[in-house]
């Protein structure tokens, strides 16, 4: 057999295969991995690598899938950089709001921009995200629209990018994001027309469907309305929950089903409780909480209770600016206190699971060419701790994508 | 005037030249800047810039001086990412320490490496600094050695890496960094030897001399001891200040005359006003905050009394393991509530004032070569806030250096 790439003498190859029985991080020391027609077609030591037309050493390198970043609003129109300087001068963010600011800008640009223009700005982030950042999995949201056609051309622009970035997108339909302010005094009818409008009509552009449950947002009641229908037309679930206040959202939507309940600032031991019965993942979302300088999600009781985590950017243009999952991995350590093993299952497999995808996030004979390599900080040794551990020391050197799924 | 180079069409150069009259980051909309003999040769807008042998449109960038890192400790051997994965695993620092561990890890490694071993690893840190990073001037504190001839080792390693990596070093001294594991029981005869033999012998090694006080540190009278000697051999003062516990330091240091007093997370009113009026900066440190997971410095205090404010990494093998000054900017925005505007001086020109540099951290006619270039995020303006917004998606384009100095 004859490898089109080999990538090799890696200081380990991190394959998070748990199946290989070395732990779940699944390693290989002096690692190496082969790719042919876009699939891994051979793992192992490297002195036992197979030949190939190209081959990268990569000593001094830690190998590992192509990292899966499973909560992102990656899909806007305008920016707000204007107004994060001006909160950080002192104007609070309920002042922005009152001006039709704060997500209400990004819903009227969104609404007013092209199809083709959100396209294109969502694949320059996805390119970079995967050129720059090694993510190469990415779930995207709606949400800006609010309105049929604009959530619509969301979701599609998401798909749609992700393929001319080649970049693995899983969508995820928002319209629960905020209450439109079209509907401000009649939420019950948005509710009604999510319901019995919006979901029918992204049958098959959305893969889940999420709300934001939270003072300002949607109750655990219409949250569960929305949930329901949805399940019922063949959505898979996911909640943004326990963020700002405790809600009791997270327990609603694992007793749904939910794959998956992000934030969880202040989640409480019953919804701890429910996530772990029903196989409900945490999303973990360091760049969110810091932003809005909200307390550590309570890490060591849902590690406890046996609830799968994962690390998620929440890259948006608002409450969480963060494009670098790897940096959201190191702070997922330093500010929330998993260990480095739960952090980087948290931005491969773990986070692949919470996507329900067992293709990406793992390294596999037959599986996708989703490779990344990564150098450590000069002087450091090329471990899995060192690679988390030095935050902006830690360097890109091999992206391998083949095509996006 | 033919330059040597001109960057040009830069959407805003901030020269961070107040002078200029428009404000504190010296904004030129549309602005070019020209180079030649690794010197500014001219400033201004790009439909007057001068011809030159070679020409970068640098449209949608944002031009600033090269950044100014002035607080890392990057001299050092060894790693201590066994022991952070550890931690993080829920080991004790104290116990680390107790076996041998923490800093005093980092000591023992120092301790035992060649001179020219400590000179390539601060090489190839500075060299990723600024390639990577566009950190073009670095603070490099010793303070790993405690013994003579280490701590000379380091000073030497880190001026010799400067010239290798051209990067513009400064040096401090700390040798009172730790009471030395040797002089446990006598902390005495530790101070005596700093003041009479190490002092004496680092003259013209070392450009300001530090101390940490703090508990399980220096008390502020060894601190006044080893600062009140340092200043009459005539370096400039910098403290380690009102980190872990409050002890009055940064009034003891201000007293003194110190340039700056880093960390402050638990200073008082009297610490603030000392500072305000012996005009002593104040190091700001997210990423050590956030590791030790300390509360934020009062900023709305020090910029009411009128502090001069910078933003550092900290960069050291333990306790601040954050290599990019960027990053480090925008969390200080984050999570200590700096303005864009004070955290691109606070790492321009007030982290030069804080370390005594007028040549560096501003661009004018006539001063150094030392130049950066940053591509905002796909979408994004190419404003002040937005670079800093933007955590990885900010890419850094051009970095332009003369010989540093």
């Amino acid at each position: 057999m004859k490898a089109d790439l080999v990538v090799r003498d890696l200081d380990v190859l991190l394959t998070m295969d748990e199946a290989r029985g070395e732990g779940p991080l699944g390693p290989i020391p002096n690692g190496a991995v082969a790719f042919r027609d876009e699939t891994v077609v051979w793992l192992g030591p490297s002195q036992e690598a197979p030949e190939a037309s190209r081959v990268v050493v990569a000593k001094g390198e830690v190998g590992l899938p192509g990292l899966v970043d499973a909560h992102t609003h990656a899909v806007w129109a305008g920016s707000r950089t204007d107004e994060w300087e001006a909160r950080l001068r002192g104007a609070a963010y309920q002042d922005a709001l009152a001006k039709g600011g704060g997500i209400h800008s990004t819903v009227t640009a969104t609404r007013a921009a092209q199809p083709e223009t959100l396209t294109e700005l969502t694949t320059a982030r996805l390119r970079h995200l995967a050129e720059a950042r090694g993510t190469t999995t990415v779930e995207v949201k709606s949400g800006y629209g609010l309105d049929q056609a604009t959530e619509v051309a969301m979701l599609k622009a998401a798909r749609e990018a992700g393929i001319r970035a080649g970049v693995n997108v899983m969508t995820t339909f928002l319209g629960a994001h905020v209450v439109p302010k079209e509907y401000a005094n009649r939420r019950d009818a948005y509710v009604t027309e999510l319901v019995q409008v919006h979901l029918p009509a992204i049958v098959g552009l959305a893969d889940f469907v999420d709300v934001f449950v939270d003072e300002g947002a949607f109750t655990v009641d219409e949250g569960r309305r929305i949930l329901t229908a949805a399940k019922n037309l063949g959505f898979g679930l996911k909640i943004h929950a326990e963020q700002l206040t405790y809600t009791g959202a997270a327990q609603m939507a694992a007793e749904l089903g939910a794959v998956s309940a992000d934030h969880l600032e202040q989640i409480d031991e019953a919804g701890i409780e429910a996530m772990a019965r029903h196989g409900t993942s945490a999303g973990l979302l360091p760049g969110a909480m810091l932003s809005l300088r909200l307390p550590s999600p309570p890490v060591a009781a849902l590690r406890e209770a046996g609830v799968s985590l994962f690390v998620a950017t929440d890259l948006n243009p608002g409450s969480s600016t963060f494009y670098d999952l790897l940096t959201c991995a190191s702070l997922a350590c330093l500010t929330m206190g998993l260990t480095v093993e739960e952090s980087l299952l948290g931005i491969t497999s773990r986070a692949a699971t919470a996507l329900g995808r067992s293709d990406v996030g793992r390294l596999t004979v037959g599986g996708k060419a989703d490779f990344v390599a990564l150098r450590p900080a000069p002087g450091e040794p090329a471990t899995p701790a060192s690679i988390l551990q030095h935050v902006g020391g830690t360097r890109l050197t091999s992206v391998v994508r083949g095509a996006a799924a």
